[in-house]
């Protein structure tokens, strides 16, 4: 990694992933889109839907890292408290958005009503992040992006954002699989590879799939001649053990 | 919820889920199992593999929580320092744990390298956890409990460990499904709902499946007759809509 990555979080505001109820797949497209346009996700945080945990939340990581994306908790119902919170984080007003509220008047007509105007309002200074889905947009404040909850919708949302967000110099992931490999016998190998590619993260995981079991040796950075030569030798450790490297996508557990 | 409902955190070390090579699936299973022995789950926290992230993770959750579950790090690879980190965190010596050295030493004989013997090292006062895939434990060291990474291991050592968790009153869940439903029209009656239910979380979750889009309502809580009740007043918001209410799966998004 370099300097030329920006750091990132994402904070996820959900009772449904605390309760199980929902299983979370936004974290997964979030760091893949992330790490494609260069920004190095650091922290994933989930918390409840309470005011004062979310405006320290996000108080507390738009200082820590350069952008922080939130999803959750910007319905019209009054469990949707995220769009108020992130206006007392920033000490502005929360109030109604011009165009939006215009936009979703005109849209909604009738149903245009007090709980639906909750999702026209938005801290003083937010720029909306359209989406496809819906007419209610989501917002950028500074350096937090705030977006829905609803999978669909969050991508689309993030499709809209991505083109004004900075860009780093794309993180990439190699990986080499050995069937039958035992992380215990190639743990000093790795190591010693890892010391000589200190710009990159090396990484080994254990899988057990239908098909076998065995581990995933992965190496993620910038620098992607180093990451080609660095999977190399994580190969030749496997051959060393009697097994032949499989190659395969960073992303088969 | 009452004061006698444990909180507690988890903590994901893993830099395999913040670049978004696995789909984390931990917090479901945690959070379903923490809420039947009663146990509040109120953050998760994903961090990477790095010493000095992990320490101030720990330390800070295990002084505002209950009990604190890690997943993660726990191997025998240069990217496996959970251990270590615990050890810092709570100022105790890392040292070999005799009866797990001792066990694994007769399990894996000449195989019982400098990494794996890293497997049988713990905090200075870690009680093991025990599984039934591999001969290297968890442990926990007081609040924290340091678990695998890989969700089968995790899964059969938070069975061992279970026993020896103090028991809250169970966390339910009720939810009632609106095919056609718009969140919009029911917000003003749901909050309403969730007024006179204080002692419940209300929730209401959009859904976009093959069999059609709607809305689902959850409420949350330890009084079932007070979950029954908000959700019958959730079905006849529903009713109110011209729309049959279905019942469901609360897990069902």
């Amino acid at each position: 990694m370099t300097q030329h990555n920006p750091t990132a979080a994402i904070l996820i505001i959900g009772n449904e992933i605390l309760s199980g109820r929902t299983q979370d797949i936004n974290v997964q497209f979030l760091a893949q889109r992330l790490a494609a346009i260069g920004h190095r996700l650091e922290e994933v945080r989930v918390i409840p839907d309470i005011s004062l945990r979310i405006i320290s939340a996000v108080n507390e990581l738009r200082a820590a890292y350069d952008n922080v994306f939130t999803t959750g908790g910007i319905g019209p119902t009054h469990d949707d408290i995220t769009s108020e919170c992130v206006a007392a984080a920033f000490g502005v007003p929360w109030e109604p958005h011009p165009p939006t509220f215009e936009a979703m008047r005109k849209h909604l007509g009738e149903r245009f009503n007090e709980a639906r105007q909750r999702m026209a309002t938005m801290p003083r200074g937010a720029v909306p992040i359209p989406n496809a889905i819906s007419v209610a947009p989501g917002f950028s404040m500074a350096n937090v992006h705030v977006m829905a909850g609803v999978p669909r919708i969050m991508q689309s949302m993030f499709v809209a954002l991505e083109p004004s967000l900075s860009r780093g110099t794309p993180i990439a992931m190699r990986a080499v699989h050995g069937f039958g490999l035992l992380e215990g016998s190639i743990a000093a190998g790795l190591g010693a590879i890892q010391a000589r590619f200190a710009q990159l993260d090396l990484g080994s995981y254990p899988f057990y799939r239908e098909s076998g079991s065995g581990v995933a040796m992965v190496a993620k950075g910038t620098d992607i001649a180093a990451l080609d030569a660095a999977i190399a030798e994580c190969s030749a450790l496997i051959v060393a053990q009697g097994i032949t490297p499989m190659p395969g996508e960073p992303s088969i557990a």
